[in-house]
């Protein structure tokens, strides 16, 4: 009996910090080699998988969207389980689903979610140590929303980032904004897509505005001079975290 | 010059992942050993610490409260900063203080709370797979809040743990009750003092009332039962953590 090949979806969560980031490396431990590695396991063919972001070392993702194509004979609840069963305890895949033959999670996405966390207190929060950027030095919330908004809008981020590919360095943000909850402040950005480091570049950059050390207003400034070198460090990557990706059919 | 030996009185944090537990081995890794250390290390001396609970391996802390005496010549602030810096990252002393010569962090305390977590969804939430029990299968909140209300009050909790040291195993539970956000159930208790596993045990008695498989109202049963076979087998240490321990001078 022949079982036909199929083009599957999933949303896969992971912990970053012990993976040297999502994209496959020869020697080292990524979130794409173990997802593949477990695939292989199971269907006894070579799979490669397409994600809708490259996430760097140490970021993490609640919400990645990935598709590949399998031969597999059993049910899809069948294969979703036997996935969660081989993947390591740090990749999770939330959801599974046969998708059309032609969806790309990368070029087929109408927009990205990340979200950013700062602990802001004397002391680090030991439970959340990997997960949220630890600041002692108290920030000015208002401030840094104040900056925020300056990024909403179809701009040319090049002063954030660099293209993963070609020259276009325009990005509409849909939605950029700090929440805080107790001494955890989240930042929330959506996108269409964002450059290499964007989001940490941009986070580096409104903790400046938090600190006092630059107005919030600079923000426009910085990204009218379309230079990189204009913003601030990145922020570290384990307060980051891809938390959503959408498409068309979900809209 | 001379130093007076003062006593000092410690708020602490700790992911118990890596730890055999709070109290002190001869060969494991245990909270106790390593703040010892970091104490023997800072003052030349060796240090003992009080604590107000031993927490078993796994368990986590971030409201830990322990004491030592110490001579140390620098200011308080100094030594709060030194032992951030030689505690390895999964401990941390949020606060620091000069307590009276008498005070013990467990024959002082008025009141422990502890907290238990729960992911309620169909995988795991991989981003609190450390801190978090993961139950797949859907849990009536409804039935575990009615369940936990029975153990309000001054009931002899035999059927839900040993006692640390002699035979009294009555105790005052003060509040004890679920909150749910998203897939994440919280329980919280707050009781005068605890027998030996008397939170796990309790959680995992309340989890059969959510899953059906026990009335709510049996609770009151087990308690007067007051024969630890008849709980249900403890939640795992994970999803546990010591949050807050009350003195009387915070009243």
């Amino acid at each position: 009996m022949e079982h036909a090949r199929r083009r599957y979806r999933a949303v896969v969560a992971y912990d970053g910090t012990d993976f040297w980031g999502f994209q496959l490396q020869a020697r080292e431990r990524t979130v794409q080699g173990e997802i593949e590695k477990a695939l292989n396991r199971l269907t006894g063919s070579p799979i490669r998988i397409d994600a809708a972001g490259r996430t760097d070392a140490g970021v993490h993702a609640t919400g990645q969207v990935i598709a590949f194509n399998a031969v597999w004979k059993h049910s899809l609840p069948d294969l979703h389980r036997a996935l969660n069963a081989v993947l390591p305890d740090d990749i999770v895949v939330q959801r599974l689903e046969i998708a059309s033959t032609t969806f790309h999670p990368r070029f087929d996405a109408l927009s990205r979610t990340y979200q950013y966390q700062i602990i802001n207190q004397p002391w680090p929060d030991v439970l959340l140590r990997r997960y949220a950027w630890h600041i002692a030095k108290p920030l000015d919330g208002t401030a840094m929303q104040r900056a925020a908004s300056y990024l909403v809008g179809e701009h040319d981020f090049a002063s954030f980032g660099k293209p993963p590919q070609g020259q276009n360095t325009v990005r509409r943000v849909l939605r950029a904004d700090w929440s805080t909850e107790n001494t955890r402040l989240t930042f929330t950005i959506t996108a269409n897509a964002f450059l290499y480091r964007m989001v940490r570049n941009i986070v580096g950059t409104l903790v400046q505005a938090g600190m006092g050390l630059m107005e919030p207003e600079a923000v426009q400034q910085i990204l009218a001079e379309r230079d990189l070198k204009k913003s601030a460090p990145p922020a570290p990557a384990h307060g980051l975290c891809l938390v959503q990706v959408t498409y068309p059919e979900e809209a």
